[in-house]
């Protein structure tokens, strides 16, 4: 059996979206900025992309959203010209940003500090969450922008958006989140949460890679970051990828639907509590960050005695994918930053595994994926040089030693 | 008919193109920077697509081919990155660049000249082209980069490559070529030519829109323009669009294989010049820039008497799609920049019509465009105000008024 447990790194394209994109290809290939017809014929189908976006996010008509390549884009986009308008050529200098964001968040940041920026990195509390006093206490005259996500990739905590957005208004500081683990989740209302921009890829809530995008408030000036043609009001050029427009207007709108999200919701939940209830009762291990306001897919659990890179392949080997962490990170092995971040002991740190699961998953899987991780961590147990294993009727081996 | 003649603005994607993307969307969508297979199984296609995308512009194996989101984004990256690492930070303080090249270098080099950097943009001769005299006598002491597009969008027109690329090494001087509207169509061979680097997009070689690259050599230093995860090297951060970079191999191998290649390029050749011969034959009318050296599927042609935009709207009546210029900037109904640049007087400049086409159209679509044309013509000049017409047995109207 395949069990993909690993969307918070990607997500399968829902047919219906792939449905979408396909005419897109060989048939409406135009540009949308020709002026004939082979070009226009792209433009419904684009407006009512645009439609299902702002709506997934209730978007006021006079905000903007900006297609960019993906999420990494409109972070640096945003970290960027926020430097270049507001410190470069202004009278700012500081940043405000969390230690568990994604890297395009923080390794944007780590290259203005070389250029002179002045970032403040907020640590999580021990549940995992950025408390918005420590936003609070944090801003200065002269910090140019708060930037904070809005669920954590690793462990699914929600951060207090709204409560920072409110002070972010009140003291006049521009306020951006990366909301990409967040979108097909938990509501996103940019208008209730008060953010002046969010980032966001399609292909975290079952929409195609290389596709994403940036909201930005009403009256926010933000200078470009892909200067050319005058697509997207001239905020972003470049030749639109319709099909992938299309597609990642689609998936918004599977995955924002109120009456899809409710069921989603309660469906991927209940799977995700059940998987997880069943993992805490192996003895030593626990979820990092409390269970509360969380994305309703994600856990994130160490497992005492058990790397997580080695269980990680022993699940490969039984068709179950997950992770140790952010993809973007899996390639090199060193510790999880955000597990890092609450302040663990190394140990703890190479032994966290992410679940993350979508409305794909059936309790078949869950089921046959609770089996297949109890005996994984049995085996990697046994074989442990540091966790005393104690199988029933043995006596350890480790006390032998 | 349906005849497509505006493959300068972008391309149908072959349907072998699609074939190759289709199992990329909603079967092997994993990550491929994930540790689990659902990940690692889509490394031998992204590793084929790199070799296609190699072999195509005969780049060295230890250059880098770095994927971004389009010539676009290539663009951006290599000016802005050039203005940040050696003018910024470093020494130099000049950029040379033509004034006919894509908006997407000269709108960020016109974003860079305000923040104080020098910008030197060439003029082409009368014949359309950059002269690489030019170039070597514009060069300073403190010019960082030189950035010149290989073919003409408008034009077709190729620009001597090899030549400035001869005077940038000799001088120091990185070269950068936007090699957009000439891979696919002429022999792109980086080692041969002597750059540094090269922009392109695969919407314009029947590839997806939404996916291009930039070619760095080996040993050239450029910060990256997207920070983040360890992607691409640590080049470009971002998850992986591996349908977009499959079909982008794809698309470039069916593009550059020698036998194709020859082929189409006569075949190509061979419908350009017989649209532009028949339209030549109406009187009046002339080809921009001279016809030598341009790439086989393009004409600009200006048509005395007649606005560019009442033409298209006729063809497009008909059919047939074509363009007035870069659709970049068809949005707005300048005046466009490359007749500017030819010195054209200016009821030249709104007269031009370009006709790209691809491997794609067949001789029965050149003979139904060109008797459409030359109805058009007659049309709109018999009711230009500007314009002498002369229907036979008929006295000009305009000698009456």
């Amino acid at each position: 059996m395949q069990v993909y447990l690993d969307n918070n790194a990607t997500t399968k394209v829902d047919e219906k979206v792939f449905e979408e994109m396909t005419p897109f290809f060989c048939e409406m290939y135009g540009n949308p900025n020709s002026l004939h017809s082979v070009g226009s014929a792209t433009h419904p189908k684009i407006a009512e992309a645009f439609d299902y976006l702002y709506e997934g996010i209730n978007a006021d008509d006079e905000d903007d959203i900006i297609i960019t390549a993906n999420a990494t884009e409109a972070n640096n986009w945003v970290v960027k010209s926020v430097w270049l308008d507001r410190i470069l050529d202004g009278e700012k200098n500081h940043i405000i940003t969390s230690e568990v964001e994604h890297p395009a968040i923080t390794a944007a940041c780590n290259y203005l500090e070389k250029k002179g920026v002045d970032i403040t990195y907020l640590t999580v509390n021990e549940e995992g969450v950025l408390e918005a006093d420590a936003v609070a206490d944090a801003i200065r005259e002269d910090t140019a922008l708060v930037s904070v996500m809005w669920a954590n990739n690793e462990t699914g905590k929600l951060f207090p958006i709204k409560e920072i957005g409110a002070i972010c208004k009140e003291k006049g500081v521009l306020f951006h989140s990366d909301a990409t683990q967040a979108i097909g989740k938990v509501k996103v209302d940019v208008q209730d949460a008060g953010v002046d921009m969010i980032s966001f890829s399609a292909h975290k809530f079952h929409g195609p890679k290389g596709v994403g995008g940036l909201y930005i408030k009403k009256g926010v000036q933000l200078s470009p970051y892909m200067h050319g043609g005058e697509q997207m009001d001239g905020r972003r050029a470049g030749t639109l990828d319709v099909a992938s427009i299309v597609g990642m207007g689609k998936a918004m709108q599977l995955a924002t639907n109120t009456m899809a999200l409710a069921y989603e919701i309660n469906h991927v939940g209940m799977l995700r509590d059940k998987l997880e209830k069943a993992i805490l009762k192996i003895p030593d291990t626990i979820v990092i960050g409390d269970t509360k306001n969380r994305t309703p897919n994600t856990t994130l659990i160490s497992i005492k005695g058990v790397e997580g890179e080695a269980m990680l392949w022993d699940l490969n080997k039984n068709g179950i994918s997950a992770s140790t962490g952010s993809a973007c990170a899996s390639e090199d092995l060193e510790a999880n930053p955000v597990m890092n971040a609450f302040g663990s002991d190394s140990e703890l740190a190479h032994t966290g595994i992410r679940f993350s699961l979508s409305r794909f998953n059936t309790e078949e899987q869950i089921d046959y994926a609770i089996e297949k991780i109890k005996e994984a961590v049995e085996r990697l147990r046994s074989i442990s040089s540091s966790y005393a294993y104690t199988p029933k009727n043995h006596v350890s081996e480790l006390e032998h030693n």
